[in-house]
């Protein structure tokens, strides 16, 4: 069966990673009713962060949209191995974002919406999310940027 | 139709300000189920930062306190713009609250206080609501308290 | 009638608390649906803190561990309060973290983790949650860790 969403995702040029496991004794999805909730996912490739430190130190707000992007390019990864497809998403709800970032940073929205873009161009009608942002002193394993995502699905609960 | 929970608000000298725009590709309010979330909320007055700045350096506890109820009261006019009316809240379930603050500052219950106040003021048995606050770096904008809530409905979802 | 689940946690050597006390004016716990949102608790014992200070700084690791436990079990104690039974808890369904640390601590999972693995050994196939984990500036009253619980229940919603 098609899976309208990844195409659109795959025309965009980009691809899902293999998402990444767990940092502990916890999932990477649960599903609750009709809603899917996603740990929180950083710029992690192949097992190994892809980027580490602070914005507005080591971190350019241009790495931290890519890095944002990658996050979400793994919460999506994540969503998919659960769902078997993208398509079974009826909305985009929530994202809690986490910058990184030295104390004199305030561009956060800049960097998170490389995210929420990004979900507007692969989910359309659907993308429509309420956002948190704050800039924090770090991440686990110095990650720069954390996203955390809650998905209405379109299928019923098992 | 009157809207008790709106014209208790106006008895009690408040006023719902001009919901702000949303800072990038997300949206203000998303429905889910019964549940409304709405996008964290700053100190935003006509457009413009009321307020800037860390708590326990350049804002005062008082002043903090001032910026809580003004998120609180965009939040609430965010709902209203969205629900037509306040008398369409059954309950508050949840406030996440995050200071900006300086790193010696542990008095952030005292600031958040003011927005739950104003909830229990306005919305009485429906405000019970529980809370998370966290003392952060600094926020989109320099703002000093961001605040997301969300909200459980009486009406059926659309 | 028996508690199964509460007769793990005493095997497993651990007693519930006293619940805290809110900080302010909301509550301990909402149910919402057949969720039940739980108000971030922390390493507080007989009301005061158990542990203050900063992880990376007068918080080790394994202070830190014993901390997430004990917020933890204070969450339960809370869940326990309102529900009068753990046994009606039908999974977790997320764990928000945050962990008041120096710039430079970067192992908050290992801190949070002690939560996370009692979750496991407590509610077995239950436990299954999302976790968000992030380091923070500071948290209300100094302490070191909050976590924020929301759990799935098995009965119906009042």
């Amino acid at each position: 069966m098609r899976d309208k969403t990844l195409e659109r995702l795959h025309q965009l040029g980009w691809q899902l990673p293999t998402p990444p496991a767990p940092l502990g004794a916890y999932r990477a999805v649960v599903e609750a009713g009709s809603m899917l909730h996603i740990s929180m996912q950083g710029p992690v490739s192949a097992g190994k962060p892809a980027l580490t430190g602070l914005l507005g130190r080591e971190v350019s707000i241009e790495a931290g949209r890519e890095a944002a992007r990658l996050s979400l390019l793994n919460t999506l990864a994540q969503a998919f191995r659960h769902l078997g497809s993208l398509d079974h998403i009826r909305q985009v709800v929530r994202l809690d974002a986490y910058v990184a970032c030295e104390e004199s940073f305030i561009n956060h929205p800049q960097v998170i919406d490389s995210a929420s873009e990004l979900l507007v161009q692969v989910f359309a009608e659907r993308a429509g999310h309420v956002r948190t942002v704050c800039g924090v002193r770090n991440l686990p394993g110095n990650l720069p940027v954390g996203l955390a995502l809650v998905l209405k699905l379109q299928r019923q609960p098992a």
